[in-house]
């Protein structure tokens, strides 16, 4: 096994649980003016824009922004397209935009990120979500990062490959030396392809009841398991 | 008082001793090498190195690199100054490299940190270390950031105002939001042109018993206090 110094997470998803957490913070904006959408499919609406928005910068076609200034943007879209934009003033929209920072983790997150912290590794997102971003959800959900990583360091949106790089230069390690923790194989996929070691922790429910995609690992990970906690004692060795 | 939401720190001086602590592992250094070179006029040697790196990089003569980097090559210089340049080869200069991330923190530090973030506020270096060694040394001094900012989120070395607006805007915060904490006049005057909020805590040993300069503050600072817990008491209000 390759000595690993630094563990570096996907959050969307692997670390919280983004559907539940908007759904929640939906339901009560919605709740609060009487409005009646599904907000869990407003959640569903709102992560279908994460792709393309980001997309325009990885193309280049837009210059790096933060993903606090896409996510309002895509929420002006979504909000418009449930025909409910009339009801979301520009503080409205920024108060709901916040629900990116209040995303509830996973039960095993928490404690098993401590425990690979307790190993002596340094623990950092890789996100696509910004430091203000990331640092607000940290304290929400009761994790504690050395730093945060990803996309505001790399000014790149993961799968590029300069979010890994920089993100893994960021901490002064070889690539070999950190081993990127997700919940999504293009993820892992895009991690390898530069050089670090990859962890593959499922989260059937991520999607809801319906999800047929990231159920299992598609490639041989270096390491695979349904718990942090069991990730934490692979690295403890 | 204004709202602040965030307390961003100097470091090399403020929140940790790097004298006694670069002159502690250099101690060791040479008392494994029987070299015979006093080791606080090595560290003072060697942090002399420091603000004349930067400055080619403030002015724009040579491009953003890391500070460990530029701490190896004044490492680089001050051996072979004090003429035991022969004593290290490159793995005991990255070794001996490492002393800047291992300072001792001021006694008032982790606590008055802690009581700072207990407060709600986020708390970040906003240092020239970069995101590497501050991981590192706020593993070593006992201190839980929120993020990591200063020079390499910003790339840019303080005084230069990129390095306090890029901090700021990081945390996605108006400057007025932000109280940069620094035993440094010339940091905090450097904020305050940039609109952040501004407090003195002097580490009057920093620099060791002849200590001339930031003994007392040089302005009307927004807050002044000997110790870090005093800042979190004004700071809870």
């Amino acid at each position: 096994m390759r000595v690993i110094r630094a563990a570096i997470f996907d959050v969307f998803g692997t670390v919280v649980d983004w559907r539940e957490g908007v759904a929640a913070c939906a339901r009560e904006a919605f709740a609060l003016r009487g409005i009646e959408t599904d907000p869990h499919a407003f959640a569903d609406a709102w992560r279908a824009e994460y792709q393309p928005a980001m997309q325009r910068i990885r193309s280049g076609e837009r210059g790096y922004v933060q993903l606090d200034q896409l996510h309002l943007e895509n929420l002006d879209r979504v909000l418009s397209a449930f025909g409910i934009a009339e009801h979301f003033d520009t503080a409205a929209r920024l108060e709901l935009n916040r629900a990116w920072e209040q995303l509830p983790p996973w039960p095993d997150s928490a404690p098993g990120i401590a425990a690979i912290r307790a190993t002596g590794r340094l623990v950092a997102p890789c996100s696509n979500g910004s430091i203000a971003l990331m640092s607000r959800l940290a304290r929400y959900a009761g994790i504690e990062w050395d730093c945060i990583l990803g996309a505001d360091v790399a000014r790149a949106y993961k799968p590029d490959p300069l979010a890994y790089r920089r993100s893994v230069a960021a901490l002064r390690l070889d690539p070999a030396e950190v081993v990127m923790v997700a919940a999504h194989n293009g993820d892992l996929a895009a991690a390898r392809a530069e050089g670090l070691a990859t962890a593959f922790v499922p989260r059937p429910s991520e999607q809801g009841e319906g999800q047929t995609s990231d159920l299992v690992p598609t490639a041989d990970w270096d390491f695979v398991a349904d718990d942090m906690r069991a990730l934490a004692a692979w690295l403890a060795g």
